[in-house]
């Protein structure tokens, strides 16, 4: 593998005029997509048509002519095609961490009353931290038991103590992709429910939620579906228990009439009860713009072409690095059917002043305490010479020793 | 009370230059910034360097070289000048319903540890309907009964049965202001804690939270202060409370250290802790400019210069509509220490063609179900000549019955 053999495939990419969807600095070899999507060409005016004509001129007008009163369904309609599920399932609201509690509340819910004698929240101790720290304020508040475990002994644990399977389908540090299916079916055999979060997953890699045993599930706006810093997020529940039970923060969004504005709370049908107050408009048009990008792949092959192109770039870094980084240790799976978008490399020490140096070269990945290197690979706007040059730029910092500037050892307020 | 009398009430008003801060659109009288504020003329450009320089140059960068990590905090501490507390002890997050969630449980928690025997949750029935319904929510979840009475009957059920007096401080639909000193030391003599939502107060009218009893606050971005559509709330707890329990959403960006990823939730200190997902970044940013108009007041007087504004046009509007509408009932309070920056009139049938009908002529109020014409004044940039023009249109409308033209009685999903 040469860096012509990259740019050769660059050439051959049907997928590569995706990439003209996007802004891009100068002189940067974006590898954090799965932590904050870059900006669509298309956001800036549509964020500042929004602001002046929209708020400025339209004013209180605007949520019955301009549609916000039915964006977080109308955006949700959209990310619904990209998690496989069908129109009016899925709602944006809120944050993950919110949407998470809204779902795991509604799960606990339905297990009392189906099944009180379990009271065993399952998940992985490597699970990303806010969905822990939900899971356990609700475990606390709920008189469950939140049990933590390492991914390979998820399934010894499904058994008839548990009441739910909480789970990261692609685990943030290590780009570790569950069996969505495989778990769930196991989950459910157990009589457990299964709530999965899509952050490393809605748009990254093709998803069929229903078919593959999802009860309910939540999903980051900011991440590959390039919706800007913060981006609200997005929840599902499955038809069967969406109308089930209200979820705990019951806001006026949420309700059947928000305009009589009756004292009583009255959930709406279906999804729409899982939204509950005011949503941040802008940063809603914002995300409509960067759900868009992905739902341009459409023509070209979808989400399964993207994946074949990310897994492509993954499997091209990884190579590379593995070949030239001795001192590095692959923490992501090689297998393809085990990995997410992502290939991570993990150094006892080290991590943090190597990344850093790496940013200050212009290839921006990020660092995961407590020793993971972190590329995140965006098949619609990463490139092959891009994975080609930035092994070439970790080799180097490897190689030089440039990780040993003090400035590269300073530690930031967000690493 | 001619029109020329008005004129000359703003040629004389210091505060008038305040208006040449936003962006009008051109023959509109804007009586409806209670509801959405108006566009600060600098929101647009701060906006799009967000969008532009922050995100689409900076990318991840930004959470440390842009601040947006501390952007709750910094903002919280402006609009803490606003509402007369202290700084670092109020912070930017979520909505309004979601943080009454927050600070509702959090009271709760507080009442169940110091005097178990507590059940009630007292408020008003004609309290906004999201802050009833995340009260019944929380009632129902937590085994606590929620006591809904008139304003005049709220004494009598401040008794050793209350756990907690939770009141918005400015009726939405009447624009009732309570007296927060006295019906919080009455809450606190019978033993039981406050909470507070300062939708329609912050940025209308003089807060003192801390000395006028507060426990728990909360508040709207989108109104008062000038945030824009959805824009984030803000939450505040008495230092006494800030740390005594965590709130059940226990999301990362409240834990002490987000970034070290640890598995076991640790809340940050203080008000930090009433975090919770990542920020809505634009929508953040665009509140920031919002605030900035409350502020620059300060130099004029700030909110009492407001106040005194605000019931000089509400005074005005009163008064006109009173004498020239006499088939409308003043549903405000005619004292002006129990208004509000609002004037609403009630009328049995008529209330939603009517404000149809003027929105058509460019007066934008907005009607609230089941009867009430509502006005709301924000002496940012609303004139004297805007209330006398006002209340001519609505006479106009009534003595005309242009109410009557079909296009007026079409309900739109949004009233």
């Amino acid at each position: 593998m040469t860096r012509d053999d990259a740019l050769a495939l660059d050439a051959a990419d049907p997928l590569a005029p995706l990439r003209e969807q996007f802004e891009l600095p100068p002189g940067v070899i974006y590898l954090d997509g799965n932590s904050l999507g870059v900006l669509p060409r298309a956001t800036a005016a549509r964020v500042a048509a929004v602001v002046q004509q929209e708020w400025g001129q339209g004013l209180i007008r605007s949520w019955n002519a301009a549609g916000w009163i039915t964006l977080p369904q109308r955006v949700g309609d959209k990310i619904a095609r990209l998690v496989g599920v069908g129109a009016g399932e899925l709602v944006v609201a809120d944050s993950t961490s919110v949407n998470l509690f809204k779902v795991l509340s509604a799960a606990l819910n339905i297990v009392a009353a189906d099944a009180p004698e379990r009271r065993r929240i399952v998940s992985e101790r490597s699970n990303f931290p806010t969905d822990l720290y939900i899971a356990e304020s609700l475990a606390r508040e709920r008189g469950f038991e939140l049990l933590l475990c390492d991914a390979d002994q998820l399934p010894a644990h499904l058994d008839q103590r548990a009441a739910v399977l909480m789970l990261t389908h692609v685990n943030y540090r290590t780009g570790r992709m569950h069996d969505m299916a495989a778990l769930s079916r196991a989950a459910h055999e157990a009589g457990a429910l299964t709530v999965w979060d899509l952050a490393h997953s809605a748009g990254a890699v093709p998803l069929s939620l229903a078919s593959d045993g999802a009860d309910f599930a939540v999903g980051c706006g900011y991440k590959y579906l390039n919706g800007g810093p913060g981006a609200p997020a997005f929840v599902w529940a499955h038809p069967r228990h969406a109308e089930r039970f209200w979820q705990p923060l019951a806001g006026w969004m949420g309700h059947a009439a928000p305009f009589e504005f009756t004292p009583g709370y009255r959930p709406a049908p279906g999804i729409t009860r899982y939204l509950c107050g005011t949503p941040a408009l802008l940063s809603l048009a914002a995300l409509e713009c960067g759900v868009d990008t992905v739902l341009a792949a459409g023509p070209l092959g979808g989400m399964a072409a993207l994946r074949a192109k990310s897994l492509a770039l993954t499997r091209l870094f990884a190579e590379r690095v593995s070949a030239t980084c001795p001192m590095l240790t692959m923490a992501s799976p090689p297998l393809d059917a085990q990995r997410g978008s992502q290939v991570c490399f993990s150094h006892p020490e080290l991590g943090y002043p190597v990344m850093q140096a790496l940013i200050a070269r212009g290839v921006i990945g990020d660092f995961r305490a407590p020793d993971i290197l972190r590329f995140g690979f965006t098949p619609l706007y990463s490139r092959f010479v891009d994975a080609f040059d930035a092994a070439e730029h970790l080799r180097e910092v490897l190689d030089t020793a440039e990780w040993r500037q003090p400035e590269f050892n300073q530690r930031h307020a967000v690493t």
